[in-house]
């Protein structure tokens, strides 16, 4: 046993969990290192050992030991059975007030019933959102830490320490108890899903509305980068979209298998949003357009149907799409913070939207320059309804709208899929309604299935006996 | 204890319950009744115990006493803990080879589960499902049992004998093991959101598109439900559309609240379909614009919204919009059909999908005549990937895509909400496009976290390495 002390320790040595612990070592944190097979400590003692001062530990046992107290151990390994299985094998070697953390993108369920049974154990348990990928975790990851608030007292200052930082300001704040940091981190990636689409959707109408090449496309894109859209995705897709396949010396977009993939996150969102009966549109048919691409079988099948005959696009169509894209994303942000709120009141989080917005602004996938209109629209109404609302962004659709319906419209003229822009208008249409169609919704439901519904003009909820002459209605006491 | 001999019994005599064993009564069955609260039997024994031969039983024991065996009784409570509490209630009582229906909306997984543990105990659980509201139940609804085979047997000539009927077929088919059948209900029911909420686009879009008053647009819904558009829920929409508010004489859909309820089928629906990995997103657009509508926060919020100046609309735009509702219908059924497609594969359930759209053909909500069409589909290619390129579907869609596009774009220009005609519209160039952009997806997944790809030249996965000089791609082994 190491009688020395390391301030924190990470157990799980993937290349998330190696570069977190390089993080923590070069911010001239003591990090204890474990992993199941030692083979990954060797290697990361081998190759980066020079960085900071790691001490690697065999055994839980050695790992637990060269802690300091209160103990304070970052669990990195792959969502799900393993979480647990490292949860039990260190539980009963801590001590009352030792701090574990989850790293991994765990549902905030089952971190709500970790930190539970942790809790009964005398256990701190933080569920820890994490995003920024192998990058952002060595050189400063956006951190969105829930769990006991007592934790975060120990915990806080040195993961803000590691964290990315924007004007100064670290992009790691206490999100709120139990599962609501894994919630946030979750909301995040299927926030990730919806840009993600929309910026696909923008390179597609560019490529097949106005023909521009790959190449084109990436230096609108490097345009767009400069202004509001600002962002590490809009950066990275100038550098994809200009990458020439070394072997064929195509464009690398062209070469690559049109099936995207996804891991459960976005999808959880949409789950998530739906049983908090909070409308994700945008994000869902992102989700949905990705498990549209894979389906091999049904796109084969489908090629015989026909598309429209094209027609003409003015110059300023990129400019266009630019709003477009603009716009949809707004609404996307719209719909997952509305998700937060949701998830914050059901669960009694009591969580800071202009504190999320702040601490995504740096570190993670979805950083963008407009984050920080977000958290200014919250720290103005810290329970605003939508942010379309916002006095910003209001007047930012307001200017989108003709662009953004232009873009909808060629896109359906010319048979070009834009679900995320079409459904982000749809949205936007729907929320402005003064009158929605719902009413005609409410008088189905009660005509077949007595559901009954209220009325516009007194309180009250009432039924119409439909099969009656004159169909009467009668005031139902529910 | 009575003597007599029921050949099937029913527990729980709400609305549904009695309706049921009232039907089964008219078809000559001696019916077993029983209710928790004794009163809800009397007054069922009172009212119509003339309609034929009914046992109550006061008693879960006299009530199984009174039944021939096999014993065949339907539970006919509200899903979740009740049906729990009445199983145990009742499978103590049973022996061996009797036979369990719940014939309320379960969640096919707390079906499955039942269907194992009622299993172990030699008991044969059915979950069962049963559309129609209460007067389907009285004079035929559609029915949809899954369970053993085994008990079909028994319960089958009884469920097809009281199911509606066309064209002298019963409109009840087996569906196949534990879960089978009400998920099947549970796809009925998404289909459901999804047609009302395409009824109400097309309500809202001759409503303030060309500023026809309700009862205009219900002689409009009257004559295309003499065509291809013929069905229950477009029926019903022009008795809605045509009342008159008694109390106010505004027209009825004017003095409703514009705010959609709903319970939990649709929901479940989109949840599954995003485990499955089937693009639901007609469905879910359905589901979302019922939440939307009841938000009444964010809506009173986003009221300061601009929408844009209008214009003007041809006198043909009501034949559009038959075509555009038609069409989007066809989205929204080959997206449940393939939800029922997956379900089976998952669970190894082996639906017959034309026999599902058979058995939806009467009695059920969404009865229409273009099932017949899915039918027809379906027996010439079971396995068909998409309903949308069956012949006769796919050029009906070719002539539809005219009047679909012109819709949408009019909604579109016009500021009129309709996620699900654009969402439908989305789908089908998406499904018959040539190339997605899901490609750049799957680059920039690979770029920020080495998500790799497949190529679109040859086998194997690989990821391009975005941080060293000139992108070199390896191949990786997974």
């Amino acid at each position: 046993m190491t009688t020395e002390h390391a301030v924190i320790g990470v157990t799980g040595l993937g290349v998330m969990g190696r570069n977190l612990a390089r993080n923590f070592a070069r911010h001239g944190y003591t990090v204890a290192v474990h992993n199941r097979t030692e083979a990954k400590t060797k290697a990361l003692i081998e190759e980066f050992g020079n960085e900071g001062v790691f001490i690697p530990a065999e055994t839980p046992e050695a790992f637990v030991a060269s802690l300091s107290r209160p103990r304070k151990i970052v669990i990195m390994v792959k969502a799900g059975a393993s979480t647990d299985a490292v949860i039990e094998e260190f539980a009963p070697l801590l001590e009352p007030g030792d701090i574990l953390v989850d790293g991994g993108n765990a549902h905030f369920l089952d971190t709500r019933r970790r930190e539970k049974a942790l809790r009964e154990r005398g256990i701190h348990f933080v569920g820890c959102g994490i995003s920024g990928g192998e990058q952002g975790a060595l050189e400063g990851p956006s951190i969105m830490p829930g769990g006991p608030k007592e934790a975060y007292k120990y915990l806080g200052p040195i993961l803000e320490d590691i964290a990315a930082k924007v004007d100064g300001v670290p992009c790691c704040a206490y999100v709120g108890p139990d599962g609501a940091g894994h919630f946030v981190k979750m909301v995040h990636n299927g926030i990730e899903y919806a840009d993600m689409q929309l910026i696909a959707e923008s390179y597609d109408l560019l490529r097949k509305g106005v023909r521009m090449s790959p190449a084109e496309i990436a230096e609108v894109f490097r345009t767009w980068n400069t202004g509001r859209l600002e962002s590490y995705l809009i950066e990275i897709t100038t550098i994809v979209l200009s990458h020439m396949d070394p072997s064929t010396g195509k464009p690398f977009v062209d070469v690559v298998l049109d099936q995207a993939e996804q891991k459960g996150t976005g999808r959880w969102t949409v789950q998530v949003a739906l049983d908090l009966g909070v409308p994700v549109s945008g994000i869902a048919e992102a989700v949905f357009a990705r498990s549209l691409s894979g389906h091999a079988e049904m796109r084969q099948a489908a090629r015989i149907l026909p598309g429209p005959t094209g027609g003409g696009l003015p110059s300023s169509f990129a400019d266009d799409v630019e709003e477009a894209l603009y716009a949809s994303k707004v609404v996307a942000y719209a719909q997952g913070f509305n998700e937060i709120q949701a998830g914050s009141a059901e669960y009694g989080w009591d969580i800071d939207l202009g504190a999320m917005a702040t601490i995504w602004r740096g570190g993670c996938i979805i950083r963008a320059r407009f984050l920080d209109r977000i958290r200014a629209a919250y720290e103005a109404d810290p329970n605003a309804p939508t942010l379309l609302s916002d006095v910003f962004f209001a007047a930012e659709l307001s200017t989108a709208q003709r662009a953004w319906r232009d873009v909808t419209v060629a896109a359906t003229r010319r048979g070009i899929p834009a679900p995320g822009f079409s459904s982000a208008l749809a949205y936007y249409d729907g929320l402005r309604a003064e009158r929605l169609p719902a009413a005609l919704l409410q008088g189905l439901r009660d005509y077949f299935g007595a559901h009954t519904y209220r009325r516009v003009d007194r309180d009250g909820v009432y039924h119409t006996q439909w099969e009656r002459l004159g169909h009467p209605e009668v005031r139902v006491d529910v």
